[in-house]
């Protein structure tokens, strides 16, 4: 038997040893889960109280402070604002408030809070001069507001505990040694004479085309786990930060000034004096209509 | 050994090399979870209090929400209600309720929310003038219907935020490789004398059913995972959409009229004097009748 | 080599072709998971206030609640009260109670959730009528009973959307096809001479023992799941739902009675002025007794 | 070929039928997250208001009814606790207590949460009596009070709707057959010549140390999961439940005491008029003191 | 056949038996679900209100419970912190507070609860003496307590309650029975002329590279598993748990004192007239702007 052969022997043997689709699969698992818990732990301001410039300033304050998270854990979000000036103009912070903000001494850890600190405050004050006499929907709002800062921490600690550096390593480590091993151990020999050693029965001719196609998957799944982990970056499986961040200032602006308007005028609806109501359907929709359910056991 | 006979156990080798098992495996784990996350995630407005107009008014506003982001995200809801108009003819909107609607700029993300800040409103409108006086009801009031909101705009979050496009990709290209590279590794061949590579030994005869039953096992999974991904649309597993809009609409116009009205005249109930109770059981449920647990250890 | 042994060996090998104790173990995972969740879907009405009659009918309403949703969708119970005349004969509703639940249209959806808002209206005449005064109490009440109707809703839904029919075929048709093709091909075979084709090592003598076990074994996993999937039946693993309304009703009307009497008088316990606590063990427990524990690290 | 080596060859070939790694790492899976949920259902009464007598009686009642529970479904807190006469001894319940208690029939159903009522009861009492005045305390007492109680009714239920048994019994006669098979699978036989079969390459000479080994693992899988479904036992694992209640006996006792005393007199603090605080670290500690962290993009 | 060989092919055998990929896998994945429920396990006393003097002493509360808790269970603030007078230094507690926390009986149980005590009694009598007066708002802080202490109490459990013992030793034991069958059995070994048993094909030359890859692979795998499980210590995936003392104790101080300034003047923001705000981009984010999202179906 040949030097050459023995090598491509060896490898292949190797191969076996390592379970990359067992490696993988609950890696992928485990990114997966992670992944949408990183997306749920997104806040949405989308609820509220109160006159219109005390609201406009509290709701200014909410996506002001989960712009300076972002800021801080997403690429593409501290590209848009690279600088605290960026948010002046923007319109997120008024130059009193970037003072204010610049005088806490901050060089030790994150100061997104702040602005949390003046909503509360601003509370405080609107209640104290009873611009807010409702303590039910004041306790309504702080309720809001502590689940919107607590996720507002959460996405700052999804950036500091990442994944265990050990795991992604293994990880890597498994899929490089994986198809190192292949690539020699795939290569075409013809068996010697009298050989008792099995020779790997798919040694590819001309061009690896199967060990190409298993490098892809293999290597698709754990660029997809790598993705995962940080979904604040600029990939493709990535959330859309800076539009999140657009769509929630004109949403919440345009939920301000709504809440101001009068609502609809109130008026009966169309089934107001029927008991049996019967909704419309398209011709296109009717034919997809199902039977009603009552329970498996309804008679 | 003749070049065919190359080809058959060389494919044949590669349906070895994916676990496809495996990815299926975890894929449709995951996928399946996420459906039924979905489903729990279908808001359902069952709860309430007030005065009859009023009442029918929100009812109507939380079913509006609904179908607002239903439209967006559902095909079968989409078909069934192709305009803003086909709404109003539904009864779910009023001719100066889509004025006000329309009027809002939209152009840049969905605006199914608005007829939730519409029932703030009301509600505010109805506290100040007296209409509503318990402050814990209203409380109630407007938890209930934060988590009605939250479920709408998480909805339309699992419509954005789908399963990665790599992994679905991943996962099918898996699948077509592995049948591919079965449907010729798998073909009858005559092992030539002397050949030391071991042949598949189920190269089938004739017809290819066990492959074929395979694909079919395989194939089933990978659909079902598909199907799972988005529940909103036309297939047999889909939620079925439109009748819950049917049953919503229904059940709350209908729990709001029976609410208007008195309840049932109280009365002693069969067993008020008695202290050991005994209910019957039907002669054909008596006889699955159990005893009694009172704990493990209890004596 | 003849045609049977052919045949043997070509099922032999399909055997191996599918994963059969991946699918059932995700499959069992999955439903066992929702197994237990369907259990913790399952309301207990033990918490409650107010006068006699009142809560007794409050009472009574959360159990009649809780058997309309059973009788749709467990067979026992639908045995146990065949018709709306078995609940009246059963004391969970009154004569004047059933005509005013017949006059709701219902043949469109289930209308289990009508005693709901009699609980409702009944609360609020109570509390306009001044029988009920401590509005904290009312809205613990509330939140209860919102809790308590949102897991009667939710028992239905798990019987409305069960898991995905194509699922439990998958895994069906797995577990069906691999048994007809291990049947064949165990068959116990002698290998021709000069037949390169490897022989499975374990065609069974006499009597196929081993392929029997391994019978069980799966189907045993396979009953498993299906058992899993709907609780509520007469099965050995189901949940004892007539046990549990019996046990629902006397408990909520002992408590209510209970709960009208007067505490234990108050005294002094017996280790009113002791700081530093004993508590007897007997001779046989004390031979378990562990040291304390007051942290890993704690000196 | 003898016979002896036919019963050899055909049981090696059984073990691998059997996928016990597979089966006992789901069962394994299912049991620890189990095992871990019970755990966070033992509630722990550590929270609190009032006056002295009557908050040690409410105190009394909380840990009464854990301790009634625990009776009816652990071995050693019954062992501890044989007669109710030993809970009057442990000061758990007075006489009168016991009366009132034992005088509610129970033959049906296991009656811990009656201790509970008398809390409710005493409450009110408390509240009507105008001891307690703060309506909002009420309130939290009243949501963790009931968060105990179900905590109580949850460990019942862990003790009543356990695994279900074919689950249990499919693993157990998988291991069983597994051991039996590959007992007598790797005897040590001398292939005959000519032999076409495959001879397993590890008939284990003189002693089976590694078959011992395997057995040893899975068996201790096996074990482990048997453990963790029932962890209110005898075994190492299982959860201290009398030093549990020991310990809440102590310390809900010590809480109230010390809630009567005073608190700490009022004082600045140390840091009470610096901004920017340097905290200490012993010598030991600074040598890992870390560098700050701002965010993986924080400037 | 040599004895050497003998031993080679017989390990060489052993190394199939354990499937340790698997069990190192569900071993892995639920270390890794423990690891980041232990993470969020941490409290953060970022919320609050009230005057200055009271509001420091509360908070500095909460932080002396979250130290006296870390101390029991890790090892990194126990070596900054050795004893109670190191507490005093650093000023989290005074030298009467000292005194008052010794007092209690603490030999049988951690009194790390102590300080919670003084938090509630402190309010209580801030409550009495009109300091606070928004009931509402003291609800909240409850409440908010109530969270802070159990998750310190949940901290506690993680280390009383570690993985069963069982489980590493089973994972363990595997590994290295693994490591040790795989060292001997992959010798290298010429095979004898008619020797029908299979020589692993993979015997290693020279240097076994193969063998020691996998063998840091599955080490990797096992050390990752048993780091997780405790996350207080000192290794490299551990939390910082000192630097996020010193973080809590200066953010919590800052806190109170920006909430007694006041918040930052009122002042209309920038988009206060307009109604279709546009929100700029710099040039390099503007690359990567995305179209709006509206929902698959929307129009």
């Amino acid at each position: 038997m040949l030097y050459f052969e023995r090598i491509v022997i060896f490898c292949s043997g190797f191969v076996e040893l390592i379970p990359l689709s067992f490696i993988l699969g609950f890696y992928v698992s485990f990114t997966a889960t992670r992944w949408w818990q990183q997306y749920t732990a997104i806040p949405w301001p989308d609820n509220d109280e109160t006159s219109r410039i005390l609201r406009r300033t509290l709701m200014r304050y909410l996506n002001l402070t989960l712009v300076l998270v972002l800021r801080s854990i997403s690429i593409p979000v501290k590209r848009r604002f690279p600088t605290k000036d960026h948010l002046i103009e923007a319109g997120f912070m008024t130059k009193p408030e970037l003072e204010m903000y610049s005088s806490v001494p901050s060089h030790e850890f994150n100061t997104f809070w702040i602005p949390c600190t003046w909503f509360v405050n601003l509370l405080r004050q609107a209640k104290s001069e009873c611009r807010i006499t409702d303590s039910g929907g004041l306790k309504l709002i702080m309720e809001e507001f502590n689940d919107f800062r607590s996720k507002c921490g959460l996405l700052w600690s999804y950036d500091w505990v990442s994944i265990p550096l050990v795991y992604t390593q293994v990880v890597t480590l498994s899929t490089q040694a994986f198809f190192l091993a292949s690539l020699l151990g795939r290569q075409h020999i013809v068996p010697a004479e009298g050989n008792k050693i099995l020779v790997h029965p798919y040694g590819e001719y001309y061009f690896p085309i199967f060990t190409l196609l298993q490098f892809i998957l293999y290597m698709g799944l754990l660029k997809l786990g790598e993705q995962l982990i940080n979904p604040f970056g600029d990939d493709d499986e990535d959330f859309e930060l800076n539009w999140i961040i657009d769509r929630h200032v004109k949403v919440s602006f345009l939920g301000v000034d709504i809440l101001n308007a009068d609502p609809p005028p109130l008026m009966k609806d169309q089934y107001f004096d029927e008991m049996d109501i019967k909704l419309p359907y398209t011709e296109a929709a009717v034919a997809h209509k199902v039977k009603t359910y009552r329970g498996s056991v309804a008679a």
